[in-house]
């Protein structure tokens, strides 16, 4: 049952398998993700950003207290999921994307030395095999963390962004790592990789006119996570995580809440 | 690590609490949110529900297939978290709950039998008792969910509203089971639980015209979930919730996206 996290020895036949519900007690849940407000980061040429809308907040008649609103927000902004429709016409929709995709055990590839001093910096295939030779290879289904160091500039945009301009002429001025086109197929063919994340506003970066790691991934069924946060908490792998976007039919993507269980122990 | 789901007895001193990471990986995760579509259940005086437009839908000048979407929807209706805040002027608003709120041990009290002949049924707290006197005490800080069996009309307004119209006047009309208010105390004060859900629009029920189960349970800042699917496919007990709503900041409520990991053992 779930009322003790510790898992007697005394009876061999049962503590072969540990209760997996009891040990999950012992587990420490980081949230990776930021919150939606207006000083929520979209693309530069997203008209609008995330808006909220009073519809009550106050007192009713009947007496208690009451409030409630509406929220519109483009797909793609915040903490979000891209979903593998968003650049491959027969890729998995938003709400397509399995359970299993989207939990599992995860590592994260610190790449921040080389991003924080080169904004145009692709995160390479050396980059992950250097990871790999002090962590051991990352295994297959695994969920992929990338640390820039760009958290740290969130939502400032200009910092972020590596403009603070708005429109469609600000897309040529984007500055900021994202992952090589050639570690992203490395990851998807050699490494069968499910899911990819990092904290910078795009799985390409800034400079990408063409967004091939988008391409790559989304064309394997891998999806992305871009802006997530809190990545300088977690170690290098023993982690889980938990990827659940808004269940949008149809989308593209959507509102990630995306967290790491990390053990206590 | 995270390649194997039982735990040796070997070493008794390590085996004492198995490895929490390992445990998730034996777990089987069921989704128990509904997509949100056009088809989405709104309370009926929402003058709009789930929209999604189409910002980029096809091949781009660059060669490559590119979709992209925005979105607006009320923060209640289908599958949604209620925060403290909507009914408890000082409870917590929707990005301050914290993740051991809303992830943990769980059990499912189905109520079926009684509310399906009875689209007024209140679940009272005869009915948690009679649960616990074949399944034990919920433990505190468990997140308790209702089945009500109504989860099987939805999205059929008519049968899961109790009536098809629409508008503010229709609200008289609403007919559905819910959780009585001393039940509501119960679950707070005797059993301290964390979080309560249930497959109906409301936490209670359609009759009400106070809301008295949602200011119980907002007021001691415990969350609910609305519209939760699937509860037919969970045990008693025994399984593990994770509940992550779209994190906005202020909100009174939002899209939830809530899964509950079953062992497979």
């Amino acid at each position: 049952m779930l009322t003790a996290w510790t898992v007697s020895c005394q009876a061999p036949e049962e503590s072969k398998t540990a209760d997996p519900l009891a040990s999950l007690a012992s587990l420490e849940w980081i949230d990776l993700s930021y919150a939606f407000d207006s000083a929520t980061l979209y693309w530069p040429n997203n008209p609008t950003g995330f808006e909220l809308e009073a519809e009550a907040e106050g007192m009713t008649e009947g007496g208690y207290f009451y409030s409630s609103y509406s929220l519109s927000t483009p797909e793609h902004g915040g903490t979000h999921l891209d979903a593998p429709i968003h650049f491959s016409e027969k890729g998995q929709k938003l709400d397509e994307l399995r359970l299993d995709q989207l939990t599992g055990a995860a590592v994260l590839i610190d790449v921040s030395e080389l991003a924080l001093v080169d904004r145009d910096y692709r995160i390479d295939t050396a980059a992950i095999l250097a990871w790999e030779k002090e962590n051991g290879q990352i295994p297959e289904h695994s969920i992929v963390l990338f640390r820039t160091g760009y958290g740290k500039f969130y939502p400032d945009r200009e910092k972020y962004f590596g403009t603070a301009k708005m429109g469609l002429e600000a897309i040529l001025e984007l500055h900021f790592p994202g992952i090589h086109p050639e570690a992203a197929q490395f990851l998807a063919e050699k490494r069968k990789v499910n899911a990819v994340g990092l904290d910078t506003p795009s799985l390409d970066f800034g400079q990408s006119k063409d967004f091939a790691a988008h391409q790559v991934l989304m064309g394997h069924n891998i999806p992305g996570f871009e802006n997530v946060a809190n990545l300088d908490q977690l170690p290098a792998s023993g982690f889980y995580v938990v990827a659940l976007p808004m269940k949008i039919k149809g989308g593209s993507g959507g509102p990630l809440r995306v967290i790491a269980g990390v053990g206590r122990l």
